[in-house]
């Protein structure tokens, strides 16, 4: 049994180092969801690199997983990353980020189901589904890490609706394909400019420093490649 | 604006229904977290039937999913059915459910990427992982569901353990593989038996009416299809 005293030279320097690191702690505190969402990210791209879907051999310059380990190995593996990413979102306390993260799945799994059955569905919601809702996760889950009040989500929830949304418009302008087909170069561009304004007015409704957030709508926009 | 005697009117049935209907009413509390653990088991027969797994064609009796829908459309359905089971465990207050289910669904994956991988491990383990995990899985959901204390839940796990185990000698002796080739016949019915016994003196441990679980275990000890 230690002495009152003991237990006091223990406990001090803990605590001192605790109050050293209160925004170090806030940032490690969103790790597990923001490794959730890169998770979940990749389970689709393992799925939709499969040649029953995308039959994409490469994949970030290497072989994708089931080119480089098999078609079985490459089904387990997207499996796995998405069963893994929920246990990684269930390490919180509260269901709150497991749920954003598991909307955001079933929406990506329909907008990819929609897409290779042809089912009927226009551009927009097909992105909404496919990009959008994982965009809109990324900043649902640091909501709820950083315990927001849901009354005070609605801003920053349409500021990553809007975010999803420019990405893949500029994504479409550089590969010369979906709102670029559907309202040529300018009107492509004109949407992209118009949605990266929305999302800066957005931010300006938080009272948060956003400064971080609004540099990458500016990159996002201004990408090239 | 009702007047008191009207409201009265309104909640005095409602807490006659109410006061009618506890048991029926934890029962349906459990719904949920069986059709999450029914989903996640049929997330596993859709996925292990794909040609590059256990390339099924049939499945109770009916084209497998893949054989009726395509390849592409049998990895999404998969996808989908694992994501609805999540969102179906995350429908209680607390993450407990989900993540019984989210463990239970890593190990069913995998025992399978041992299975097709050839990976060094013995018989039980694989058997523990690719089927007993699941069994436990549905014990363990309906213990927090009935909200079991966790200092309580031991006895009923080490009973799960065990109906997962009598399933798979069970299994194994009526499809000559497995324990049957690893012991004879004599050795698996023997294992089986005593695996039995060993299940029904957990369910004398627990303080509850278990004559339905104990009916269960001797119908799988005794089952011949």
């Amino acid at each position: 049994m230690s002495t009152p005293e003991e237990l006091l030279e223990l406990i001090e320097p803990y605590l001192d180092e605790l109050a050293l690191t209160p925004e170090l702690g806030e940032l490690e505190r969103s790790l597990p969801a923001a490794a959730a969402l890169e998770l979940v990210h990749n389970f689709s791209l393992v799925h939709d690199d499969l040649p029953a879907l995308d039959n994409d051999e490469v994949r970030r310059g290497r072989p994708s997983t089931w080119a480089e380990f098999g078609e079985g190995v490459g089904i387990l593996a997207g499996d796995a990353l998405l069963a893994e990413a929920l246990r990684l979102a269930l390490t919180y306390p509260t269901p709150d980020v497991a749920r954003e993260l598991v909307q955001a799945t079933l929406g990506m799994i329909g907008g990819q189901y929609l897409d290779i059955t042809g089912g009927e569905t226009d551009l927009a919601s097909l992105h909404r589904l496919k990009t959008g809702r994982l965009f809109a996760a990324s900043i649902a889950c640091a909501l709820w890490v950083a315990e927001v009040p849901e009354r005070e989500q609605a801003p920053w929830r349409a500021f990553a609706d809007d975010v999803g949304l420019l990405f893949q418009i500029v994504d479409d302008i550089l590969d010369e394909d979906g709102y670029l087909l559907e309202r040529g170069a300018e009107g492509a561009r004109a949407l992209a400019d118009e949605t990266a304004e929305r999302a800066q007015a957005r931010l300006g409704e938080v009272s948060a420093d956003t400064s971080v957030l609004s540099e990458i709508v500016a990159g996002l926009a201004a990408r090239t490649s």
